[in-house]
């Protein structure tokens, strides 16, 4: 009833860049390995070769998250799909994403009359919060939507940590190997005068839950708080400087200040800001305005890794 | 009646990898620059990023070819559209290719609920071959049919040169202005006495028309002399090595002695072979295997120019 070791949990930025693309900073994309998983978040074109250039083998991936149909997040999804299948890949690879993803796909692969060796296990995003991806034993992964002007989802990662037993409840008690595996699923201990302890009194959680959300494109939306409440590690956009704030809500994106204050609300442990419109070419600038709210604040540049 | 200066009539290679695109061999695009015409053949993913790379201004292009519907010939078009789009294009851009694909661009535009502020002029290739695509004083484009696993197509770009008239004629003759606006739009010349001269007997070529054919993504095929006879320079694919002639034809492709052949064979000016299988590390050998059927070839490597 415990983890032995403790997981890897690493973001590494595979670009951060905005709407145009450039050399210096590329557009969205983000690997998240967890233990032995490999997830992408967001696919833009060229993160083929970006992971080749990190050294990423997109064979490993199991699964890549979409957050919105704009190019900058997903016109490298296509290419990554063919090229794992002229790889020869087999292993299943799911993918979750707006609805209307499956489509384009199957228009581009059919074009190019293209029977993909693995299967594609698409799983559409509902225009709900908190819809649950996946659950097990390992991670929790929640989408929810953000404020954007096509409809645009943020991601939640959830580490499930296992819990261990008290030893003075050893001790006290001595449950029988059938008692102990009744606790590990998380049941509650009725003792030999009949008394019902709870789970949760008698385990602690082997260690903290770490966790990562994900946050693009998207307007000031207070709603975001909830749903990344207490992460770790919060990944918002910073589109523009705190000065164009006008600007941002026009078109739907946010500002330094407004990523930062989200992340300060939410109690987040740290707060990465990306998405950095190309009019500014040294984004340092951009990463005094946030601290000035957060002082946890970092700037998601290509190439860069976070533990979690 | 004639250019006062030769135009400028340049190749550029973008890249000239095949289906798995590397950081040194980057997927199949080109650009020809013909006078202050600016044409993309073919748009593999990350064209948009090569072009920064090598200070090509995507908002001069004005037609974009597309050979064909696989992945390494066409995935960087739509982000290229849509970053044109971005920087404010307001000029048409015309746009060759497969029937499916204004319905793909079509879907994806729609997914981003983008509205163009510039017009795609769209045109289909036909399923014949000879379909003139452009004609005017100034350049001639065809398009012909080349033998892939699904329907694929070469381009030949034909320069026309306007012609002088000789010094005798006009000292024999003394033509009046009335006369020279004839012959100039190509009409023979009536002599005093009634014989008829015919223009060409009168007149000459400025210069040599230049030529330029592309062949990519085809098994041999020897249809294609035809359609590439004479041109000054030829880029026809190379997948494999000589003696991968079996794969080359199951999987519709060309060997290196394959492309000198039909080099040779269409009496062009210079081959240059190009759409490298990623198992070829060092293009070299390939090279080599041609020139020993056409010596006037040159490997087609990312970055390179060539004057035609």
């Amino acid at each position: 009833m415990c983890f032995l070791f403790v997981k890897p949990f690493e973001l590494t930025i595979i670009g951060a860049g905005s709407a145009l693309p450039s050399l210096e900073r590329h557009a969205s994309s983000q690997h998240l390995q967890f233990g032995s998983r490999h997830i992408l978040i967001d696919c833009a074109e060229g993160t083929q070769l970006r992971l080749q250039a990190l050294k990423i083998s997109p064979m490993k991936l199991d699964t890549i998250l979409i957050s919105h149909l704009h190019g900058d997040h997903y016109y490298g999804l296509i290419g990554l799909i063919n090229s794992m299948h002229l790889n020869g890949r087999t292993n299943p690879l799911k993918i979750y994403g707006p609805p209307e993803l499956i489509n384009i796909l199957n228009l581009m692969l059919k074009a190019s009359e293209t029977h993909l060796r693995y299967q594609l296990l698409f799983h559409a995003l509902e225009p709900i919060d908190g819809q649950i991806l996946e659950l097990d034993n390992h991670l929790r992964i929640i989408s929810f939507r953000v404020k954007h002007r096509i409809p645009a989802w943020g991601f939640r990662f959830d580490e499930i940590v296992g819990r261990k037993i008290k030893k003075d409840f050893i001790a006290d008690f001595q449950p029988t190997h059938e008692d102990l595996q009744h606790i590990q699923a998380g049941e509650n201990y009725t003792t030999a005068t009949g008394a019902v302890l709870s789970n949760e009194t008698f385990t602690y959680l082997a260690h903290p839950s770490r966790s990562y959300a994900y946050c693009t494109d998207t307007a000031y939306f207070e709603t975001l708080i909830e749903w990344v409440f207490g992460v770790n590690l919060l990944y918002h956009e910073a589109t523009f400087g705190k000065d164009m704030d006008d600007f941002a809500e026009q078109t739907f994106h946010s500002t330094t200040v407004q990523a930062a204050e989200i992340a300060r609300r939410a109690e987040v442990g740290k707060l990465l800001i990306g998405h950095f419109s190309s009019r500014y070419k040294n984004p340092e600038v951009l990463l005094n305005e946030a601290k000035t709210v957060f002082e946890q604040t970092e700037l998601a540049l290509d190439d860069k890794k976070f533990l979690i």
